[in-house]
């Protein structure tokens, strides 16, 4: 049976585990540079701009496994002067798949939006990722394929901010 | 001269204003329901999860002008365990073109990352607008163009939260 649960604290460790084991299978474990402190700073913040929601599949009271996670934020819509939700990372592990585990989850994410009058739910798929590209049309999602993300990071990043010449507007509150 | 600074609560007027001029310089008008309540309501919460930066040009301290604005939230890198900023828009007005007003506004949001520790900065770009590629190829962004941005919204939104048949996690501290 699943139960589909928002992250605590004492998840941090197990949060890590499923990232590990997710960069794992997209063969880019080398990328994970996260940690149990920055995950937990993130994730328990006063008012936390990340949210983790674990999906458990219990075989009874006493024998429950973690099976999958979705990590997603708040983003936003201009034109709609509302708030969405960016699915940033869903994963089910290899060994619960076919369960409609990822497809709880992402409903999860829906009901959500309609409970809290958000505009819309979004994420990104690998282009050459043919089954999952299925599986989210069938879903009634839109490919935005003419929308190309771009990224700036790393040395590129401090040169852009580097070049800065205006005074940066004040701090955010948190 | 240009300065850019956070807006406040009495900018919302003309960032709607700015909002609905980028809309129809799409030719995106009748897209845009977004209203004043709507802006403030987001912009100004208590822990706010979007924030604007203005662009005004000051021929003098008696005639300053709104030139443009960067509405932008949080986002999160699982890898990295790190938050980023995602740039949802980014608009200049047409004639405070050419002044650098839009790499001002890029740099100005590199800057914070360097500032509060950041991953990266992010955003979106149509494929047909092949100014605006070279302008951030240029800038030393990577296009992302094996991930393909997918949405849920409107009623299949709705359908899909319909399904849902797991009790949905609770609300995140707001």
């Amino acid at each position: 049976m699943l139960r589909l649960r928002a992250a605590q604290e004492a998840d941090c460790d197990i949060i890590l585990q499923l990232i590990t084991e997710l960069a794992e299978y997209e063969q880019l474990r080398a990328e994970v540079v996260a940690d149990r402190a920055a995950l937990q700073s993130a994730l328990c913040a006063p008012s936390p701009r990340v949210f983790c929601t674990l999906a458990e599949w219990q075989n009874s009271l006493e024998d429950t496994s973690t099976a999958g996670f979705a990590l997603w934020f708040y983003n936003f819509s201009t034109f709609k002067g509302r708030h969405g939700i960016y699915l940033e990372d869903l994963f089910v592990r290899p060994e619960f798949r076919g369960r409609g585990i990822g497809r709880a989850l992402l409903q999860s994410l829906a009901q959500r939006c309609m409970t809290e009058g958000l505009a819309r739910l979004e994420w990104a798929v690998l282009d050459w990722n043919r089954p999952a590209l299925d599986f989210y049309a069938g879903l009634g999602a839109q490919a935005l394929t003419q929308w190309v993300p771009h990224r700036v990071t790393g040395e590129a990043l401090a040169q852009l901010a580097a070049q800065a010449t205006h005074a940066s507007p004040s701090r955010p509150q948190s």
